[in-house]
């Protein structure tokens, strides 16, 4: 199971639990303003560190932006294959694949 | 391979094409200025997204985060791979293999 | 009159004109989720001009900044007075603050 | 004196204050990226205020983000009044009293 996937588990897992032992749950309790939030944070860290910043920071900033973009996305009910599909769709890489497996 | 991974290719490849052929190209040549104020916009997009629009658009608005992001990380010499990296030794995943591997 | 009072005002005269002839009336047909992805953009576009542009970059970004800050006011019915109330309120609550630890 | 002006004059005085008694001097202390990372954050919480909250919210947020531009402007060395001239000049309205003024 790929990374993004395996977190989206986790943090499905940890929506549940108390707010007092989970960030997730504490972020859910907050609610979407609170989730909205953090990942217009995040994303404003990830810009800082790719123009100002080493490539670790830049790795930091980006692995949080995708945690909390993954919490926001479970906020709303929209899973993480979701976004790949479209994005798959975008490249046309699916329907090559499709129609590869077509062929066969 | 996942989505990511195989967008990521697709980036690399189209980063060196004509900038007039390929959006990519034309992001990297404008700089990193340029990249980086395309993933503050795509943010801010993808919170207005959660917060007052459907889940389509959430979807959508993502997969172009996403994309951005990739486009930044490249640009930076980051792969996508580090980051996933990242998310896995936070959540201990990459630990824990670290472990089962040496006690085999 | 100041510059901000004066270019509410202007902003509050365009905003009923034509959107085929004013900026302004243009973003709010458009609404005001057009008018808030904007302020996000034109802060995404002040932080990059603050870290690695020059002085005269950060000017024209924060008047941008400026202008979308009023256009969004506007179209949510809040006046530049009220937020400048604000500030005043604050900065007498926080003197006084520091009046108070003097005066220990 | 109008609001801003005096804000900036306050913000001026309180950067070379103890980063332990001010907030503007611990801002200062943490640097320029500190300061914008804050300038983003408040963007994205007056855009969440503009589209799910109430006017108080907005105006609290508004007062947030103007105070943070200040203490941005203030570390990059402009002024209010650099900012508020070119809001004038593309107002046009610096121009036309200038006209005036000339041909009185």
């Amino acid at each position: 199971m790929d990374t993004l996937t395996r977190l989206e588990q986790t943090i499905a897992q940890r929506a549940s639990a108390s707010p007092d032992s989970s960030y997730v749950a504490k972020l859910n309790a907050k609610g979407i303003e609170t989730i909205a939030k953090k990942l217009g944070e995040e994303a404003t860290e990830t810009v800082i560190a790719a123009l100002v910043q080493g490539a670790d920071e830049l790795i930091g900033e980006s692995a949080d932006l995708l945690f909390h973009l993954l919490v926001l996305l479970q906020a709303r009910g929209v899973s993480v294959e979701q976004v790949m599909a479209e994005l798959d769709r975008r490249e046309g890489v699916s329907g090559l694949a499709e129609k590869a497996s077509r062929s066969e």
